[in-house]
């Protein structure tokens, strides 16, 4: 196989913390300043594939805030997600990606949704250009939206593209970047539990023009831990009865989820997953809680109440202590590289085998965590 | 496949919390009184197994105490393990058991131990047949033995036997059951982290023999929670700092383990595992502490500090809350039917396939739980 | 000081898990089956104290169900809060309370609240002449209603007799319960958040009748907790930034919480308490979740985000597994003793004194639990 | 009363964590850049206490190492304990003292033990003269010794004297500073478990110089929890059944207490105060284990099993993450100002009112943090 020349990250919200901590994280890793820890498309079981080396992504993106990325690289350095010694070092490499910054979708801005499409497909092709790139991969790590209303139009291409010539409001942001996305020919890749290409008529979009698309909400603390452990009392024949849980998180991330709306459709994600992996819904509820002294850092408790022989009745606890960036970031990387190859490969559509890393993922049922490594791997392995 | 009809279990400390409640809940399951939750082999994977039914199970054992078993079910019933109407139900079976009850392995005789081997033996071949039974698979869930001194006559069958002539003690007590099993034709489990089968004298025996064994020490607590998570820092290319661990325990085995010897050995094989699983030896202690008042109860707290992208350090913690006999019974009456199963089927030596069930497995250094349930189901597919 | 002789005990919620461990309990005690266990006021500090018997104590009470007591011993010992033994023991004199209990207050008769003020007071001042009790104390261990409306009547106590000779809605039920106590010259004790004495026009009626009342909200697992660790952030100058709480509740309790307006209640008081005792309000929501298979347990887990010297952030956690019936039971015979020694004493009025024991005290802004019991014993040693 | 004037604070162990928090954090106070969090002498409750300024503090110390202050002052910024801009800002101050440090005690040395009084008394007297000083506090924050031999000599001023004028090993390092320290007439403060002034020799030497004493070991984390909850079960008629508690310390600490006679001996301390505060001895180990990776932080579990009414067990658990240098710092420099005030006023031998910030206070059995707060507040309202 040939190796994978330069790929284009573009990343909406690319101001953000996991955005920020990708790119500060991909400079470190290729100056050889930090160990590839984090990053599974670096274990050994993909070391065959022909993955983008780190010095061959090239970042930019839409944001719709004018924050500094010296600025949130001095805030991720405080919080102590990126060490003082590796900021100052890519620094010069991060800030250079200001000028690959476009201004992205405002909701307020009453303008059809078929002019505003164009121009950020415009923006992403002209990255693209710019820096005679072989694919981009548009990656959202934006704040997460509010869950949307359906409309008919979302189900079908001619009705959906028709409806966007006069309407500024058919579609929420997350699917117009997907939109723009295949549009510019390029594949797609959800991070957040927002809408994004979770659509028929952009399932059709992305098919149509044989681009692939990945998500959605990337999986990294409590429904990573839940997606690890649920196998193992499915295994042992033992049954939940109950699974509870409570997440303490800060952040720009944490504040978004403070609002209820935002915070249903994270939950709803989860206990779908969970009854999947069961194969019955156990009781137990959610809960999102914002506390900004948290910060980059989110603490979940689980509580697990399950029952085993002659109905005995027994616990399981955990608090899982993470920093979101820090898991995040790597898995972002991790996307690209594996999205750009398939792109190369020539698949299109929703790519299933990248289950692995999403807490929702899209076609596909099995939420269980090495159920989807080894699917992950096989299809490496092709 | 032919239905395994009547099936002998005879367990090596007949009288203990595992044993008895391993009795009481094969019956109360028999009886329609109590689901098949906990019991692995009775999950749909295995259902088209031709596995010896509920009803078709006939207990007896050795043991060294006179405890009567009716006595025991009384405290399993007041320590919350069998619930008070199942254990009214199942009493007149359980204690019909006593009549298959045989006198132990007794450190202090210091009679050959070829003399005590040809004594178990025609202990276990009388049971089998004033039952006619079609197999006996011999069960040790007898008290942990503090870990033995290296003999040169445990590698070879013929210096072993040679020695057993006169020597009263170049066997441990587990190891002296194993070679009596096989001596009887059985097979032969080892649910605890005794010697047992695993020297390459008793090996040579087995083979020879045409029977299998398994083991060693069941997997029902803090090991099984490490086996399914320990694989989510690796597929995700976490770096384990430290992995310490505290074990809580009451009951018999709690006060057996105080003793640092017998600590020791369940500490190491803890470890040993955790480090296969890595693929490198993270730090931690990890600690067993006796707390009478726990009865059959267990509380595991680990305590994982890991690394993440950048080098940050997050950490997980949980606290596990289990009742260890009724984790165990039916992992013993599972064991019971796949074992004898296999005997019938032919096989004979170290059941690797059977890993699943175990702390330290026999014959493989496969500790992932997910994985050793892949290769379970396969075995039983064949 | 003269020994109290016999004391009446009125439970508002007679049938319930509370009232009925509590009157089993006292039983128990007073045969010498259980140890004093949980009672407050068998501790040294009160010995000098002539408090009531355990066999100078008499049960009855009002109740809207006629679950049998029988009934609800049995499901007490099937959960686990009163052994089988002791329910064996004490179930005669259980059961022979059952002579005791009249119709309570339903909250769908459209009847003038002073009419069932008069027949529940007459039920009380009935029980009291049968049994030639000296006192009696009555005590709402009833379900915790929704917080209700106010009214400008409930500030004055002629404006609200005159409401009540023909609203059926002027109070809530616990309130109708503490004027129907006070109307028959009895002490009130609320141990629910619900507003039970909590109106001036109460206050001044228990005034009048030269009757004492306490209050509110026993304190019996999160908040206990609370209370005892607040003050070590304190004295220790360390700031608390966020205090985070999840309730895991089975039982009669946690089905009545598990609507939110039942829960606002009880989620506000924890938080007014926390506020007083920190002096500042710290961040962090408070959950109480429904979790029929916990039965009568609680699970609490508290997350503590606090800053010590330097702004450097800490965390403490803890989980308490608490079985509610169990602690809250002993309690309620604290507080009838307590109470009726005061009522003796000539106290009337909010009993400040006895802040000890709720979470929502009468009379006073202090929380902390170690300055509440120094109150408690300077009181009990006038 | 007269406000103090100039104080110093002669550390022992000046180079390690500990005191180098409390230097940097004193000028850190004194310059406004931090708030007085996690200092108690700055509590609305001493006030009026005419206690030292943070700007009349004057700082000096033994050490056996050569670590530059400025490199000790990197690691804690590294390590998250200063941050980085109020490192900047004291780094002068900080390193100033570099000055007024003079080589401490070697265990190797083989010196009569006089000898080296006279060269560390001498060395604290020129600190003091040369910077006018009214009064010195010599503070131990060195590393914990091991447990000491008893000998005869300890108990007598007058033997121990005459057996140091040849003896190089009759006391411990520790008991030579405050030997040293009561000779140049100075008051001296244990915040280590090591043994320092508590031999009747020395307390009698404290008394004849009328200087003194306070100590020992620092109560910063799991004690503090232990010291605020077991009054809980206590005046809650609760039982304790066991207390059972594993402690993960990394840092300079950590390594010295991974030496099994070190944590001996905190061990010992820490049960000896529970069963105080309990009046029984309650079960339960206590384990600190080494994880170097957790650098100045320590992670405390303690899993408590209690007994309520009718012999209901239940538990509690809660994991403490403090960072020890951040928790230790403010109070050695409370330590130096209440200790100094004390001198000022006169008091000699032991201060027992400072019990509130000891694991193993000295002169007394209280060990219930806030009965020994109020001790505290009642010894400064004098
Ligand atoms: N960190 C994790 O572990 C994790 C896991 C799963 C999902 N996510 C999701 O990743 C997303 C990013 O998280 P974060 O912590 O970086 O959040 P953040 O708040 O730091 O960054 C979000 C960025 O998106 C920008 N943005 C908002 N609306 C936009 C729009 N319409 N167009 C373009 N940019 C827009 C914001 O200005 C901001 O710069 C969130 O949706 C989060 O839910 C994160
Ligand atoms: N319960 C679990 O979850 C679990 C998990 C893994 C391993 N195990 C192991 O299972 C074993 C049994 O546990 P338990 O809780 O039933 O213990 P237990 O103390 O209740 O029972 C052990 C029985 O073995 C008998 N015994 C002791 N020495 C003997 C000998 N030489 N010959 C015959 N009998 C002898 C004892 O008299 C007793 O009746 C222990 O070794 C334990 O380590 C249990
Ligand atoms: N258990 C604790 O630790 C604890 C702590 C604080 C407060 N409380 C409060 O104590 C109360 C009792 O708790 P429980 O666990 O016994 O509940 P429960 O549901 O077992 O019992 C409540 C009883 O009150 C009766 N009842 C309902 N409405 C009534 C009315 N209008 N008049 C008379 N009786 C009525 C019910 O029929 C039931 O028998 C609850 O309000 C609870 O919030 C309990
Ligand atoms: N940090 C806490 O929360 C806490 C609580 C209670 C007690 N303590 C105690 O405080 C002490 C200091 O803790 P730390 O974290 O600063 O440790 P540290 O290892 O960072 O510093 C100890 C210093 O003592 C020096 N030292 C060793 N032997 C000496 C000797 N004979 N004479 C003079 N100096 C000597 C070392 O060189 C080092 O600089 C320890 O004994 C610890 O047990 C700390
Ligand atoms: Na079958
Ligand atoms: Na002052």
């Amino acid at each position: 196989m040939v190796k994978q020349s330069r790929t284009g990250v573009w990343f909406v919200g690319v101001r953000g913390s996991v955005a920020t901590t990708a790119m500060a994280g991909a400079t470190a890793v290729r100056l050889g300043l930090a160990a590839p820890v984090g990053l599974v498309s670096e274990l050994p079981d993909f070391a065959q594939l022909p993955l983008a080396g780190f010095g061959e992504l090239v970042f930019g993106g839409h944001d719709i805030v004018a924050t500094p990325l010296a600025k949130r690289v001095e805030q991720l350095t405080t919080s102590g997600v990126v060490p003082r010694d590796i900021a100052a070092a890519v620094l010069p490499e991060v800030t250079a990606v200001e000028a690959e910054i476009r201004d992205g979708v405002h909701v307020e801005d009453a303008v059809p949704q078929l002019q505003v499409v164009a121009r950020l497909a415009a923006d992403i092709a002209g990255f693209r250009e710019r820096h005679g790139l072989d694919r981009v991969v548009v990656i959202n790590v934006s704040s997460t939206e509010p869950p949307s209303a359906y409309r008919p139009e979302h189900d079908d291409l001619t009705a959906l593209t028709k409806a966007m010539e006069t309407d500024a409001y058919v579609l929420p942001p997350s699917s117009v970047y997907a939109y723009a996305a295949f549009e510019a020919g390029c594949a797609f890749v959800d991070f957040t539990p927002s809408t994004g290409a979770r659509l028929p008529a952009l399932d059709e979009l992305a098919r149509s023009r044989g681009v692939p698309y990945a998500g959605s909400d990337g999986k990294t603390g409590e429904t990573l831990m839940r997606s690890a452990l649920a196998p193992m009392f499915t295994t042992r024949a033992l049954r939940v009865l109950s699974w509870s849980g409570t997440n303490l998180l800060g952040g720009g991330d944490g504040a978004t989820l403070a609002d209820p709306a935002a915070a249903a459709s994270k939950t709803a994600s989860k206990q779908r997953g969970m009854a999947k992996m069961l194969g019955y819904s156990a009781g137990g509820d959610v809960h999102i809680d914002y506390v900004p002294d948290l910060g980059d850092w989110k603490t979940a408790w689980d509580h697990i109440l399950f029952e085993g022989f002659l109905g005995v009745r027994m616990t399981m606890q955990f608090t899982w202590q993470g920093c979101d960036s820090a898991l995040a970031a790597p898995l972002v990387l991790d996307l690209a590289r594996f999205t750009s190859w398939a792109h190369e490969q020539g698949e299109s559509g929703a790519l299933t085998a990248l289950g692995f890393f999403f807490k929702d993922p899209v076609g596909t049922d099995e939420h269980r965590l090495l159920a989807q490594y080894d699917t992950l791997r096989e299809w490496a392995a092709r």
